[in-house]
């Protein structure tokens, strides 16, 4: 029979009558004739109540005492979701991290899974259970210990989970249908994307779409784990369709560009006046590196002088204070004539497979942008994606030209 | 280095404050030269919480995920006092009932613990670590699931784990300050008793002392686990005495009744001239003990006309309605002629192993009880207790007769 993996975040089980509502969906997918993994997140804001309390407790709380206060909130979720189904008549039983077994590393709080056995689960789906496990939670291996997995954690679970059982296929239900060409509430003519490539929605997840975590995408990518992103707030009995995530060889219309993101936690720094010779970049960027500063864009202009140059470059915008003194205490040892920083900016990508075999791609982007007057402060580009900073006050016109360049539009 | 169970009940750790006073507690003991184990109930408020939603996921829930839901409560306190007592700087960890393990057998939602290997618990104490240990949970032995003991069932898990590691007492803070001679609500001059037998705390509790649940008192004799019910609002530095459970040798001044208890749940049955032959005893008790009605009190009086005999007895309240069905059903097998019942009666007992030892202390009561009017409906006696039934109206006036009768009034 075929397996298949169901994940339910945070709002999806609010209330019991929201989990019983997650367990039409599992029912239908059983009657369909699936061996079915559902893994769950806490309940919304029971997370939160249970993080508020480890603070109040000791601001510097111990990790891996925090990972089993925090569990509790999945542990909760997978039984009462166990119980609903039982009482429909569907054989569950709930698993937590431990009991699969979810094996992690030993960094609690950000923990890796290492490894999921699963003997279990063969045997549960064998004896016909739904198995509902906990997200977001694994057990150390050296320890014995719960660990969490870090945000998102429940994604990851899921998509691991799916590898681990050879699932056909991870289903994320969420409160939005699908993954979009961009976000709708800045451009309304944005549109529900049937398929994304794996790469492509890596892309997007790092630069700024909130759909679904970096590293659950990574790891759907690795194992090759197709992950349909849909919305729990569909009719259990007529779901509607959402967007899969996928290997780009089953797409099989391929656009140039398949979505746009943007990431407004940015901040720009630009280091005026530096000597143009060896090794400033490294006087520069290693004490950023080893404050744990993620460093991203970075553009270095040649002199009109010959003798000096401005280096600028973007980092997250909680960093941008921190990223100051780091450079202010290297100031001697770089030899910059000034510092100037700007935090009213906007990263805008464009990500598409379809870039690596057409040309010119990003040059008519920028082309575009030029003619409404939009100044590019800075430019990176992959195989894959380009990005912009602009200011923020232009993020909506820059998105809704570059979404009709590419062609995203939906038909009006 | 001597060791020391310490066990916090739900209004003891009600929030992260209280939390915080029993990690207090907890560093006295330590810094008194104690290898600490420290069992935790939920947060005051939380279990209920927990079972409502399962009653609302389904009214017949499934037992084994019921488990899993409830066992959440004591998985966060247990966390949240690891980490005020790492934050003050005393090693600690949590343990929930599959990390220590604490095995039990298979009846969940009402399970007894099997056994409690000490190997982990010997390997934190000799690392120098206070164990944090959720009560009122364990692991199935078979199935490897998540299993709770039932009501007080966290005063149990105290007393296993003193057991199992060998400590030297099992202290129980509560928000009583020890055990009574009687109920002070009822008895004024009620005062704490400095040290009861086991065999004494087993009568008192089963006969409706609410201080320490039956089953743990039980355990406590069977292991021989000294047991100090004790305040957990004393001040931490400052702390009150309480009362000692211990071994009958132990206690110096015994008291030929140490204490009064009473059972407000109680109801009356009696069966009117019943043909007084062989097997009519049997004929009354067999379907009452096949529906699980749990008999206490049995009273035949001989008949005058020595052919019938009217046969009376008690049972729990809440059974009463079933009872007298029962009965009804049986009636042509037994042949009686009228089944009279009354639910407005107590049951006041005294207890004290000074029983065995001298002869009439319950005539004594007899007599006294006569002599205030009080009409004694049914008697039964044991070696260190007898008990008498009474109409309600009259449990004050009895109760504070037999006090003062006993010599248990505290000094005016």
């Amino acid at each position: 029979m075929p397996r298949l993996v169901m994940k339910f975040g945070g709002t999806s089980v609010a209330n019991v009558d929201r989990i019983k509502n997650v367990a039409r969906h599992v029912k239908r997918e059983v009657e369909a004739g699936y061996q079915v993994a559902v893994v769950v997140s806490a309940m919304s804001g029971k997370t939160n109540e249970l993080v508020a309390w480890c603070k109040e407790a000791a601001p510097l709380y111990d990790l891996a005492e925090y990972d089993t206060v925090v569990a509790a909130g999945e542990q909760v979720t997978s039984g009462l979701l166990a119980i609903v189904l039982t009482a429909m008549g569907i054989k569950a039983r709930s698993w937590q991290g431990w009991q699969v077994p979810i094996v992690t590393d030993e960094s609690h709080s950000v923990a890796r899974i290492a490894d999921i056995p699963s003997a279990n689960l063969d045997a549960a789906f064998a004896a016909g259970e739904v198995a509902v496990i906990s997200g977001f939670q694994g057990v150390t291996r050296e320890s014995g210990r719960i660990a969490t997995l870090g945000r998102g954690g429940s994604d990851t679970s899921a998509v691991a989970v799916a590898a681990a059982i050879r699932a056909e296929r991870c289903d994320i239900y969420t409160d939005v249908d699908g993954v979009y060409t961009t976000d709708p509430r800045i451009v309304p003519k944005a549109r529900r994307l049937d398929k994304v490539g794996f790469e492509e929605m890596l892309e997007m997840a790092s630069l700024g779409s909130k759909v679904l975590q970096v590293r659950s995408v990574e790891l759907s990518m690795i194992h090759g784990v197709r992950t349909y992103v849909r919305s729990s707030f569909d009719d259990p009995d007529n779901p509607q369709s959402g967007t899969l995530i996928c290997d780009e060889e089953e797409i099989v219309e391929k656009q140039v560009v398949t979505g746009i993101a943007f990431s407004k936690d940015e901040a720009q720094v630009s280091v005026r006046a530096v000597a143009d010779k060896p090794g400033v970049a490294a006087a520069i960027f290693g004490p950023l590196a080893e404050a744990n500063i993620n460093v991203d864009m970075i553009v270095q202009n040649v002199s009109s002088d010959g003798a000096t140059t401005d280096i600028t470059f973007t980092c997250p915008g909680a960093d941008l204070e921190r990223a100051r003194h780091v450079l202010m205490d290297a100031r001697e040892a770089v030899g910059f004539k000034a510092l100037e920083t700007a935090s009213d900016v906007v990263k805008v990508s464009c990500i598409g497979v379809g870039m690596r075999s057409h040309a010119g791609v990003a040059a008519k982007a920028f082309k575009a942008l030029a003619d409404k007057g939009i100044n590019i402060r800075a430019i990176t580009t992959s195989e894959i994606k380009f990005s912009v900073l602009i200011d923020a006050a232009y993020t909506e016109l820059a998105a809704r030209t570059l979404h009709t360049l590419y062609g995203l539009d939906k038909a009006a």
